[in-house]
C-alpha cells in the first residue's frame, strides 16, 4: 500500500504526488474516507443500509490502449471504466485504488497520467485513497467503490417479458475511431479529432445510474459490444431480447458510413461505455424526463421476450423490417476479442 | 468484472473456474457478500459502526516472484501480502478482488495457482467476489477487504514515548531463503526446503492483528525490511526508536549464519509478512497471553523514545550493548529495492 523502502528514490517521488493530489482532494471535500494513502489499508466509512460494489479493472499495454496513447486519456479512461461498472449497478462512487506496474518513471508521463486521472476523480467525487506502485511492463489495475443503498441495485438478472430494452448516448463511435486509427476505413481528420475522445476518454454514466435505481429492471455498462453485453442480462435473467436496428442511437459521424457498417460498429462495437438497461413500459416517460434533465438521449431499441430455446438470444429486427437470419446475426455478432 | 464476451473461449474457461471456486465459498459459508461474481460489480454487505479497510498489491513476474515459481505457492502469497496489510489494522478479511494478466492459458498452471489461492482464501474466510482476466504479461493484483469497528483500527502513527516495540514470529528467513536460491549463502539443501515456505508461503498474522486491536498503539507488516518498515512507524507518531539486535526473533536456521548475516538479514531482510507493533509497557502480560494463545512467538525487540532530529531515526544496540554510529547503520539499514 505505497509503502516502499526509503531507498526507492524516484518512485517515492511518484508516491508522494499520488498522496499530495489524494490529500488535497480528501481536505477539499467532506467524503467518507476515514483514511487515505501512507497506512497499510485505506478506511473507508459506511452507512447504514447501504451495500458497497465494487469492481476492478486491469488495462493493459498493446491490448487496452495503444503504448503512445496520451497518458492524460489513459488516466481518464483508467478510472472511467471502473466508474462505468459502478454506474450500471446504480452505485456512487466513494473511492478507487491504483496498483500500477511502470515500465520506467517518466515524470512527464506520470504529471499527465495524473492531471486525467485526478480531472476525473474529482468530477465524480472519487478519491485515490490507496494502492501500490512498482517496476514492471506497464500495467493499470483500479479498484473502484461505491455505495448504494440496501436492495436498489440494478443487477443484470432483473429483466422480465415485456420490459423495453434502452440504451443511453450513442453506440459504434469508440470502434469507428478505432477504425480510423487502422486505417480500416476513411474518415476526415476534423471528423476524427471530434470522436476519438468517444473511444479514448469514455463517459461513465454514473448520475444516470444513480437515476435509474427505482426504474431500471436490469443494466450493464458496454464494454463489449451493445449486443454481446445484452447477451450478459438475457443470459442471467432467462429470456430472450429482440433489437430493432434502425432504432439503435449512431452519431452523425457515424451515419456517414455504410449501412453495414454502421450496423457493426452500433451494435458489436466496444469500448462505448454506454449503459443498456431493461425497464417496464410503464417507466418510459419516467426515463424520458430523466434523459431530459441529464441532457442525455436514452433510447427504446427494443424489448425482453420469452425464451424459445435453452439458451436466450437476440432477434434482430433488420432496417427493412426483416428479422436477420442466423447466418447475417452471427455475421454481426462478432465481437472483438483481446486475445483474437 | 469477468465479464468478456462469448468468443473468447479459452478465457471464458478460466472465468468459469474461478467463478465456480467463488460460488462454492460463498454458498458453504455464511459471509457478508450480497453478489459475487458475474454482475457489473460485487455487493459487500455492511455493519453499523464498522469501517471497511482497502488494500491493493501488485506483484510482477521477475520483480516479486521467479517466473519458473511454483503457481501454488504463489497463488498463496498474491493473497497473503493483503491479508497482511488487513491485519496490520487489526480488520478482519471480508473478500477480495482478482485482476490478473495472462501470457498464455495456461489450464495445469492456472489449476496450481488456484490451489494456492483458495486454500488461503478459505483458511482466513475471505472469498474471491470479482475481478478481471486480461492477456499480456504475468501480473497479478489483488484488492482485499476488511472489516474493523470505528476507531478501533491500528494505524501507524499511534506509537507514543515509552511504548515497546515488538515482533511477532522470526525475522530474516524469507531473506536467508533469498540468499540460498541466488547461491549468496550457503545452506543445506534439507534446510533450504524447511524454510522456504517463509519466502514462498508467508502467514498472515489475521489472528494477531485482530487480537491487538485493543492493545497495540501501532502496527504494520514487514514486507520491505523490519528496520524500514518500522521508520514507518516512527515518521507517522514523530518519535524515534531503539531497537537491539540481540533481541531480534530469529530461526534456528538463521542461527547457524555469521552474525553479521543474522543482523542484516534479521533487521533488513523484506517479505517476512510478521507484524511490527508499539504498546504501553502496562501491555507486557496481555501480549504475552496472546502469543500464548496464538501458539506465536511476540518478542519485544526495544522502544519508543522522544525525537531527537528533525527527521525519524533509530538508535541500534549491537549484541555487545554498544550503539551502532552511523556508517555502521547505514550499512545495515540498506534494504532491497525493486528498482535496484
Amino acid at each position: 500500500m505505497f509503502s516502499q523502502s526509503p531507498s526507492l528514490g524516484e518512485f517515492d517521488l511518484i508516491q508522494h504526488f499520488f498522496k499530495a493530489e489524494s490529500d488535497a482532494m480528501l481536505s477539499e471535500e467532506n467524503l467518507p474516507i476515514s483514511l487515505g494513502i501512507g497506512d497499510d489499508c485505506a478506511l473507508l466509512q459506511t452507512l447504514p443500509n447501504e451495500e458497497i460494489a465494487i469492481t476492478s479493472d486491469m488495462l493493459v499495454s498493446g491490448k487496452h490502449f495503444f503504448a503512445d496513447t496520451n497518458p492524460e486519456w489513459l488516466g481518464h479512461k483508467a478510472l472511467a471504466v471502473n466508474l462505468s461498472d459502478l454506474a450500471a449497478m446504480g452505485a456512487k462512487p466513494l473511492g478507487f485504488t491504483l496498483a500500477i506496474a511502470l515500465p520506467e518513471v517518466n515524470s512527464k508521463w506520470l504529471e499527465s497520467f495524473s492531471k486525467g486521472l485526478f480531472a476525473i476523480a474529482k468530477t465524480y467525487s472519487c478519491p485515490l485513497i490507496g494502492g501500490d506502485t512498482t517496476a514492471g511492463p506497464l500495467n493499470i489495475c483500479i479498484t473502484a467503490f461505491g455505495s448504494v443503498p440496501k436492495g436498489k441495485s440494478i443487477r443484470r438478472s432483473g429483466a422480465t417479458i415485456g420490459d423495453d430494452i434502452w440504451v443511453s448516448g450513442s453506440v459504434g463511435d469508440a470502434r469507428l475511431t478505432l477504425a480510423a486509427l487502422r486505417h480500416e476505413i476513411g474518415i476526415e481528420k476534423t471528423d476524427l479529432e471530434l470522436i476519438q475522445s468517444r473511444m479514448h476518454q469514455p463517459t461513465p454514466r454514473v448520475h444516470l445510474g444513480i437515476a435509474l435505481r427505482d426504474i431500471a429492471s436490469a443494466a450493464l455498462d458496454i464494454s463489449d459490444g451493445l449486443l454481446g453485453d445484452l447477451k450478459h442480462i438475457l443470459k442471467a435473467s432467462k429470456v430472450d431480447g429482440r433489437v430493432f436496428l434502425a432504432e439503435l442511437p449512431k452519431s452523425a459521424y457515424l451515419l456517414q458510413q455504410s449501412e453495414q457498417i454502421q450496423n457493426q460498429f452500433a451494435a458489436c462495437g466496444g469500448d462505448d461505455y454506454e449503459l443498456c438497461f431493461t425497464a417496464p413500459s410503464t417507466q418510459r416517460e419516467t426515463i424520458a424526463q430523466i434523459g431530459h434533465k441529464l441532457n442525455l438521449a436514452l433510447t427504446r431499441i427494443g424489448h425482453i421476450q420469452a425464451m424459445k430455446n435453452a439458451e436466450s438470444s437476440i432477434e434482430l429486427i433488420a432496417t427493412d423490417g426483416n428479422l436477420l437470419n442466423e447466418q447475417e446475426t452471427a455475421t454481426l455478432l462478432k465481437s472483438f476479442d483481446h486475445f483474437a
